[in-house]
């Protein structure tokens, strides 16, 4: 595992060497499990979770790591998020969430939708059912559906509802009075008493609750090297009722490409932190075409700091908040096993400007996951510097005869 | 005026030499007049509007090129869709509307809102609204709202609601009726006599029934050089309720920057068309990019081919339909006037994979509008084939004095 840090100021300065990757993951042949398996029949090979960017305390380490775990061994990787969200202004969960899928290139989305338990599988049924083909009388499938029409959509589609009452927990709740109560409190200082008000909005700033837990987001690639990515949100604290964040955003939450004649890569990036700053940056995308470069480390570094932290899409932002989990691939040409058996160099990777990101990896080779929360330097200044550490897994593909 | 017809069968072999721009605007001194400012007091220094890409009859071409008309002439170019638009499946009017900022790069939308006659309007004052900063206890400004909490937050910052009765129209509504009963039919034919339904379905097309004027969009620049790209629209006919079109999607409906050390452009994009197309290619954006390359005519004509009707995100698609109306600009250091009076050099352009687009245009300086309806050639395959055409205006900066 690698791990550089870097700082807007140092950054041109400090090229880093390309990075050694040393050999954390062994070349297995893979002992195939049912549960590697998704509906397709393609066999999961390595996956990378993100549980939010932001700040995640010490004494919560446990609990944020276990949450990494827990999503990285799931069949699919895409069901968590939803239940336990922040709350908006009314006191309300809506989510956003979306997914694309690397071979067809092709996105589902929902936005702002109340009353699911897991957004993302709105997402990927709305991606499903537009492969489909059109519609009676020659209308096209939506891929981004919103609110109650998003809800009536999954529901008319076999995804259960879930009720309000049961969607927001105890912790989301509590949050919830909290920062009404520093809303209203920050709005009586501002009109009180305006020329300190600065200093005393930044203390009584929101805060999400439920920790930073309502933002999961997933990249997998399978042993055919086929990548997908997906991400789901409950989206920032007393947010305004029908405000939609990059979650649901295409090129902005999550992006997908496989390799093709233009692209030596395969791609996968999945993005959290604050919705606007990714939506401006449309940063899922900008890291994946980025990452068509030699050298993984240095492309994603400098996406980062140019397309994230330096983009002049957020000239006026002081502070740019956000991370993305990232991972590409492409056959190892060198050294194939055999030639029927071919071996994948995957290729993860994440970076933040947040305090903190908590990861989860796993190859479905040995199905034990593991966990990091990757924290910036000490000293280092949240919004304005950056954290990126990240890894090499080498997947085997042994040929599978259909039943 | 410059007009190009290119197939995807001769592009390759066909290649246009660089256009002779013809000098169909003249360089004048203009003659400002108070519609020409807008709040900021910028002069409005050119503008070109669409009126939506797909078919437009020849009997009501009177109809949709005084649309254009009267689109380029009022002070603010952005306030037309809304009422009329198409009815999704519910009977319901449910709008996109989007805008960029090619100075700040900014983006303000709206998706699926209801009951407000210019939703633009509503894009418009989320983007000015974030340029405020931050909300009471630190929270982000959101920039896209959706459905009830945009109707809300609109009425709340003073934009007046709409009766949803006032917003159809009997053109819509009996269109509505006409798509209802095409569908119900349909799907009859579909299930009762699955091998012939292709024929049958592709005559019961649903219609938009309002013509096509359910989408507007517009690009301007002022004297200064600075762009700005707008979009607005009703969606597809007979949508599902939620659905969200290219129109609110940042990077698919419209796109703005100003010129950069980066970019030696100036561009602004507005599109139209099949908004899962549109949001699958991000093609606003794409052709934004593109027009940094030296031949504007050369680098649309490339975009259009390489991005939207050859895209591989569209590669399932046999008919990608779509239009964009695109200007860029920069000074002219050749021939400036004097050292007090700068020229800004405008190359406008339009492009469509539909049967028609209508296009208008207008200098402030004369402030005479020019409608256009652009047509493919006769025999072309819409979907497979694009038309390309535009202009080029040059506009004189005066130093003003401030009151």
């Amino acid at each position: 595992m690698w791990r550089v840090m870097e700082t807007p100021l140092n950054c041109a300065e400090e090229q880093q060497p390309p990075p050694a990757f040393p050999a954390s993951w062994s070349t297995v042949t893979p002992q195939e499990s049912p549960a590697d398996r998704n509906d397709k029949g393609n066999a999961v090979g390595f996956v990378l979770v993100h549980a939010g960017a932001g700040y995640h305390s010490e004494s919560k380490a446990k609990e944020y790591k276990h949450v990494c775990k827990r999503a990285c061994q799931r069949d699919s990787p895409f069901t968590n998020a939803g239940m336990g969200s922040n709350l908006n202004l009314s006191g309300e969960i809506e989510c956003d969430a979306s997914i694309m899928d690397g071979k067809s290139l092709r996105y589902g989305a929902v936005g702002a939708v109340s009353g699911i338990n897991n957004p993302v599988l709105v997402a990927n049924r709305l991606l499903s059912e537009a492969q489909k083909g059109k519609l009676s009388a020659g209308r096209i499938p939506p891929c981004f559906l919103v609110g109650r029409g998003a809800h009536d959509w999954a529901v008319n589609h076999g995804i259960p509802p879930c009720p309000s009452e049961k969607m927001a927990t105890k912790f989301s709740l509590s949050a919830y009075k909290r920062n009404k109560h520093k809303m209203e409190l920050a709005e009586k200082v501002d009109t009180g008493f305006n020329h300190h008000s600065k200093k005393r909005r930044q203390a009584s700033e929101t805060e999400n609750g439920s920790g930073l837990l309502d933002t999961v987001g997933a990249i997998v690639v399978d042993r055919e090297g086929n990548v997908a990515a997906a991400v789901s949100s409950g989206g920032l604290a007393m947010k305004h009722p029908g405000r939609v964040g990059q979650a649901a955003h295409h090129g902005c939450g999550c992006w997908a490409e496989n390799t093709s004649t233009l692209n030596p890569y395969s791609t996968a990036v999945s993005t959290s932190g604050c919705g606007e700053h990714l939506i401006r940056t449309m940063l899922a995308r900008e890291c994946s075409s980025a990452m068509q470069c030699e050298d993984a480390h240095q492309a994603l570094l400098e996406a980062m700091q140019n397309k994230f932290i330096s983009s002049p899409f957020l000239a006026s932002e002081d502070c740019v908040l956000g991370g993305v989990i990232v991972l590409r691939c492409c056959r190892c040409s060198d050294a194939q096993p055999s030639p029927d058996i071919q071996a994948i160099l995957v290729e993860f990777l994440w970076s933040h400007t947040t305090e903190s990101m908590c990861v989860g990896y796993m190859s479905a080779q040995d199905g034990k996951a593991k966990t990091h929360i990757s924290r910036l330097p000490p000293g280092a200044v949240a919004g304005q510097s950056l954290a990126i550490e990240g890894g090499v897994c080498r997947l085997v593909n042994t040929p599978t005869t259909v039943d």
